[in-house]
């Protein structure tokens, strides 16, 4: 025998062991010692899972008698045996054994037609009977296997299964969605059988203690009279709303409201909690820390605090800066009228067109349509499809039906149980009355109020959207009142200060909105496009003398210098880290492509005239322009001639560069702003690159700087995005005073993924879990985090009061925020639209490890 | 004043202080210790050279004080003064004015046809008088500063002009070459003049304790009677040979000979020594460890082993493993006519076009073609363009000349001094009697024997790769004796293995020839190239179905069968490293440009058929390929669906391979064979990819030996290859027997440099000393050396029998091959021809630091 404990009655455990009991486990363990009524029983632990899946689908030694123990214990407690007729054999052979849940549908919708009633409930005795007789049938024709008679076989094979379904692939989609390691296990918990379908006296229900919608701080849930909890669940039958169940079952009702109370109260969190009435007597089969919408997080926090049940710190760590966008979520702007009403089960509005199958729906995103996935009920088979959707509508199910649960999960709008609608999905179309949605028509629901409209109908601003910009209304309302108050702790608790990577004067302002402290990173690439300015970009890039080019540099100048002084101003008084060119020069050129077919086409016709990119030019020169194209290329440009090394080929480019930006700041400066410039220099992997620059650059500004006559200090630094710079960046720290993490750069280089084409296999690597995550979207700690540790540490220990930040777009991730924040970084910057969510990690990071983010 | 002695007498040193006084100031020092007759003088370290340079050219404090005293307290010994009317204003006005040295030749050469004779000695005072009065004009005219007549300012103008040399290019490209730090500085060393043209008892030399060029254990240099010692050495007059000096000055000639014994057994090495005779009285001005060819570094070694003055270990560090090509270097086949026969300045057979100018000889060696420079004499401006030539053939100068020192050290084959050849500079050709050769023309030059070929003529292989041919005569000669003796010596002692990188079954036989133990790794991608096979390449890139896919491997994998038995075969009991496909697949579709163009052209001109790499093809299958070519091509195939990437998106094709490398190992065992099989699975960056490949493929290697009934055992590892990987070694070791470091694609990606690509500013990089060295070339430790090493650390912590091998171009590099010792590799794979460096360097690095090759 084994030493180890595979098996634990709820008796034996608490709510801190659910990575041994699993969650639900633990659960039932917390709930069983609150002295709550909770049905006997044990879980079988995850331990025991991981023991099955390691050793190739065989169960660990003594795990199989110790159940056997608990189970013996158990019948003697509740005095029945597993295994009585009143089991229901449908689930067994769905869940279990692997039949397609349609086939028992199909048998039970059969039976209701043949009988013309519409409910399950309407199904007699005998007719339930009959459909048993009918399901063991379909689970041979379907299995090939007998249904098991014995009991402990089917707990066996039970168990098998749920073991089984840690390894599928719906389990591994949400396990890789929410970040969940492969290596917890699942656990099992065998729990006595009690009845909610003993009668009008009976019934079962799922409450949550607040609304998970939009949070208001009363219960909320379905009950369902004389049904058992999966009906509920999924969806399957329409539900009375739970504080119906007061007219009904006064007695478990205002039993429920004091458990709802004592969970909330103990949790000191919104409790979700599956129930069942049997004859009378309230049983808890369930309970959890309830799932919520971003708003419904906001507006809990902010109201537990208020109620004295969790303090700011608490408060603030309970929301999900990864959701925090959802806050920003679109409206529906104008009304217009409703073909349907559903229930509001995913806040937002979506347009979207009509697709019907999940895997239509996933099509369809790919190429980038907007869609709306329609179905009758969705089912987890589902869920590919529904998490690529712009918002998901269900003719049936509840609230907490499956669609509605994962809905809310992922933040897409949904209404749900709109019934009304009819869903042809053999079809691809629904009709409601008169009106027929096809495949592709325009589909607006709003998941806030639960309507569906036919057509595209527009959409406006989200409350936080409209008070920010100053709405009286939108101002007053809780979830602006939150806002204000969560950011505002945030923003006082945060170590890192957050910038924005903003490239023109709009962009700053859209940074500054939302609360940026600076540009982390202003591009320049943008300065050298446009009709004015393509021109002597070309000259410079085609120049075969110095007086070419500086000619080509002499017109670039004062237009860079005007988009410097627009930046500066905006940026008052904040720094503004200027990134120097970073891309190869071949992007200011045509496609090679293109332009040796084009050049080959007009030969062969013998024209003397090419089109290139739209315009009309000799033959001659667009000869001359390919063989300029033909030379610039590269193999791989992502590793060629571009950052710095086209400071070092061309140095007139970035000290023109220089003196665009420290005039325009001088010019600021005496128009009595305070401009603060950082001036960046890309792609550093030696330290002598950036000397050697520094050394050609800094007299150009300080001529500029002696010119004006004004006192202006520019900062120099460089970007670490490629490993050496990492590995070396003690040296380089001797020559920058800051560093700034290019980590999409450093991510490409670190494991030699090309994001222009990683693409063609991305997805199956996050799929098959070739990669932790995308690490294009989350700073992969090991490897590319790990460069960065480096860096920092040797970088600081090469210069005391080097600053240090990030303009990768990690700089948004709030993962990545708290490992910036890990490893002593000054400041994220991110694109302006994620600075509040940057904000709000630096704040969680800066209180402590929130148990939501943290991996 | 500064606490600092900036001045040493010659009597205050010896030849360990070289980095204080600089190699010819320890030198000096050493020997006037030593007792041998060295004139008086003194040495301004190289510190106050670093001291001046950091100040920006400014004298460090005090130190013009020292030299003042030192040179009064050297006046008062030598009873002279400097600034006698005797020294020369040439040297001067050249060296430490800047101006060109042509302006006083042509002078000098005006004199000497003004005066019909032919050599600078038959000048008589009068004509040197007026040459004196001549020369202070040229230096006016040129500098526009008068020459200096105060003596302590000659010398202050003098040590500030030695600094600044440190600094120019010339100085610069040399130390690049042979890795010498900048940041050592130079000395000054002041020593009072002695005279060797005061008359026919005076005269001049440089000798060699031995041979520099053969080896041979006999003195050997050249003798000037009546002239200085930069006449010989500048090869601007032709030279009696060193035993010739007996004749004229049998006294000194003893006296040397017996200082040279003495030289050689106090350095325990071969030394080359300048030395001047004033009135019969032998002065030794400067000696050094002399500089030989590689062929007589090895005969050196040999010869001193024998002689007792060296140890084996010591004589094996002796040898530079960089050039120890330079014994395999090619011979004259057959004879042919001699237009000339010049000295035999540097070993080596070459063939080249003649080119009579420096510029013109790296220009056209930059565009391929192989050269020959030709000129009257070289000058240190002349390098750039002779590193670049294939041999050096000049009319003037001695062995000792520019041309041949330069020549020697690089290995470049060189004849110097063929007098008979005029060299027409302004009209790019030379004569010989009725010859002309002009810009472009073939040329032969033999360093061995001084004779020069008009043509191309055929060479044929080296004594040692004679020898080890089997040719009785060539394995008589002490060069293979030599070779024999210290490679196996280097066998003995090293701890790293030597494997090689071989494709075929004929690679694998040149690299057993060479001593490889092993193929470190064989690329499989030619095993897709071949006229049978392309077809079935594009069928598998093509495939829309697995059944097509498989079709094209059935094809492909009995031709890889056979590939592999012809490699395990040759490599019979030796372990062969196959590395699975590695390049993107768009390398075997034809050139994207070329394919778009040839179709539209069809298009255009509406033919049906379009010729395709050489075949023609309808128009619509070259429309499809072209579609095909897009839809693979990537922007950076670098970092592109390469390497296990393409085994994981196709995963039939590594099955293909592993059960061709798998049947074939049967095979070749049945037979009675010992196949040794590693495969390795490229471009791993993440422990998931290699462990799913693994699972995917041991299976298919496992059926193929059951099914064959053979007892094999396979090893399974991976390139590093990717920062990433090396990064988390420790858990990609979990899942890997080996690893092999691919630092071509290491250094790739941890510099961000596109091997493809660079060679559009690599040149520039080097020059301006923006990476260390070309780390393609040797690794660069602070980068890509730190990512080795953390890699090996934590793949020996992850698997302690973790296997660890380099397999990029710099396991043939001796510095890298001493930094692979260093890390703890167990071993190096390079090409064939480079196994012989890489083997001697690693029994060096097992032996201790040779000083010659650390940095």
């Amino acid at each position: 025998m084994s030493g180890t404990k595979y098996v634990y009655d709820f008796e034996e455990g608490n709510k801190e062991m659910k990575y041994l009991l699993g969650g639900k486990g633990a659960n039932l363990a917390e709930m069983t010692n609150m002295g709550l009524p909770v049905p006997h029983g044990f879980t079988v632990t995850c331990e025991a899972c991981n023991a099955y899946r390691a050793a190739g689908r065989t169960f660990p030694e003594g795990m199989l008698d110790e159940v056997a123990e608990h189970l013996s214990s158990l019948e003697s407690k509740m005095g029945r045996k597993l295994g009585d007729p009143a089991d229901l054999l449908q689930m067994f052979g769905k869940t279990v054994m692997g039949v397609d849940g349609d086939h028992f549908e199909e048998a039970i919708d059969e039976a209701k037609n043949a009988k013309g009633v519409r409910n399950d409930v309407d199904l007699d005795d005998g007719d339930l009977r009959a459909l048993v007789d009918q399901f063991k049938k379909i689970i041979v024709s379907q299995t090939g296997r007998e249904f098991p008679l014995e009991p402990v076989e089917q707990l066996r094979q039970g168990i098998e299964a749920v073991f089984g379904s840690w390894d599928n692939k719906r389990a591994i989609d949400y396990r890789r969605k929410n970040k969940i390691s492969d290596d917890l296990g699942t656990a099992v918990n065998v729990q006595s059988m009690v009845f909610g379908n003993k009668g009008d006296d009976s019934g079962t229900g799922v409450a949550f203690t607040r609304n998970p919608a939009n949070g208001d701080p009363h219960p909320y849930g379905d009950y369902l009279p004389n049904a058992q909890g999966e009906d509920v669940v999924a969806g399957i039958r329409n539900t009375l709303a739970l504080d119906q169940m007061g007219e009904v079952q006064p007695q478990a009702w205002s039993e429920l409201q004091e458990d709802m109370q004592k969970l909330e109260r103990h949790y000191r969190d919104m409790c979700d909690i599956e129930f069942t009435v049997e004859q009378g007597k309230l049983w808890l089969l369930q309970t959890r820390v309830g799932k919520r919408t971003a708003f419904a997080e906001w507006i809990m926090a902010y109201d537990m605090q208020d109620e004295g049940l969790i303090d700011v710190g608490t408060a603030l760590l309970r929301l999900d800066a990864d959701r925090l966008e959802e806050l920003f979520k679109k409206v529906i702007a104008s009304g217009g009228e409703p073909i349907a009403t559903g229930l509001n089960a995913s806040p937002g509005a979506a347009v979207g067109k009509a697709v019907f199958a999940a895997d239509d729906a996933e099509a369809w995103a790919r190429r980038g349509e907007p869609v709306i996935l329609v179905r009758r009920e969705t089912t987890p088979d589902d869920y590919h499809g529904m998490i690529r959707s712009q918002g998901i509508l269900t003719s049936a199910g509840g609230t907490n039906s499956h669609a509605a649960v994962v809905a809310r999960g992922e933040g897409i709008p949904a209404v749900c149980g709109a019934d009304a609608i009819r869903v042809d999905r053999p079809g691809k179309r629904f009709t409601v009355g008169s009106t027929t949605v096809a495949e592709g028509d325009w589909v607006t629901i709003d998941g806030f109020t639960g309507k569906v409209y036919a057509g595209k109908l527009e959409l406006a601003d989200s409350p936080i959207e409209r008070a920010r910009s100053g709405d009286p209304e939108a101002r007053r309302e809780k979830i602006w009142q939150a806002y204000e108050r969560f950011m505002t702790h945030a923003d006082e608790v945060r170590r890192l200060k957050v910038r924005a990577n903003a490239d023109t004067p709009q962009q700053a302002a859209n940074a500054l909105e939302r609360g940026a402290e600076g540009i982390g990173l202003c591009r320049t690439e943008h300065m050298f496009l446009g009709e004015e300015r393509v021109a002597a970009v070309r000259t410079m890039i085609f120049a075969s003398t110095a007086e070419e080019e500086q000619a080509a540099y002499d017109v670039l100048a004062p237009l860079q210098r005007e988009d410097f002084i627009g930046i500066f101003k905006e940026m008052d008084g904040k720094p503004v880290t200027v990134r120097l060119l970073d891309p190869p020069l071949h992007e200011f050129l045509p496609d090679q492509v293109d332009l040796a077919v084009a050049v080959a086409l007009a030969e062969q016709a013998g024209q003397d005239e090419v089109e290139v990119s739209g315009e009309r030019i000799p033959l001659a020169d667009a000869s001359d322009m390919l063989a300029k194209v033909n030379d610039l290329h590269e193999v791989n440009p992502m590793l060629g001639l571009r950052g710095l090394r086209l400071g070092i080929v061309k140095p007139g480019l970035y000290a023109m560069q220089v003196r665009a930006i420290v005039e325009a700041a001088c010019k600021v400066k005496r128009d009595g702003g305070n401009p603060i410039v950082e001036i960046m220099i890309p792609l550093a992997a030696t330290r002598e690159e950036l000397a050697q620059l520094r050394e050609e650059l800094e007299p150009v500004a300080e001529q500029v700087i002696a010119d004006a006559g004004i006192d202006l200090h520019v900062s120099w630094g460089t970007m670490i995005e490629l490993p050496r710079a990492a590995l070396v960046a003690g040296e380089i720290a001797e020559v920058a005073e800051f560093f700034s993490f290019g980590t999409n750069d450093l991510t490409q280089t670190t494991f030699g993924f090309s994001r222009d084409d990683i693409g063609k296999f991305l997805g199956m690597y996050e799929e098959r879990k070739l990669v932790p995550a995308n690490p294009f979207v989350t700073i992969d700690r090991p490897g590319v985090g790990r460069l960065m540790k480096i860096a920092c540490e040797e970088g600081r220990a090469g210069r005391e009061d080097l600053h240090l930040g990030i303009c990768g777009e990690h700089g948004g991730d709030p993962d990545s925020v708290r490992f910036c924040h890990e490893i002593g970084l000054d400041y994220v910057s991110c694109s302006p639209f994620r600075v509040p969510t940057a904000r709000l990690a630096a704040g969680q990071s800066a209180i402590g490890d929130a148990s939501s983010s943290s991996k």
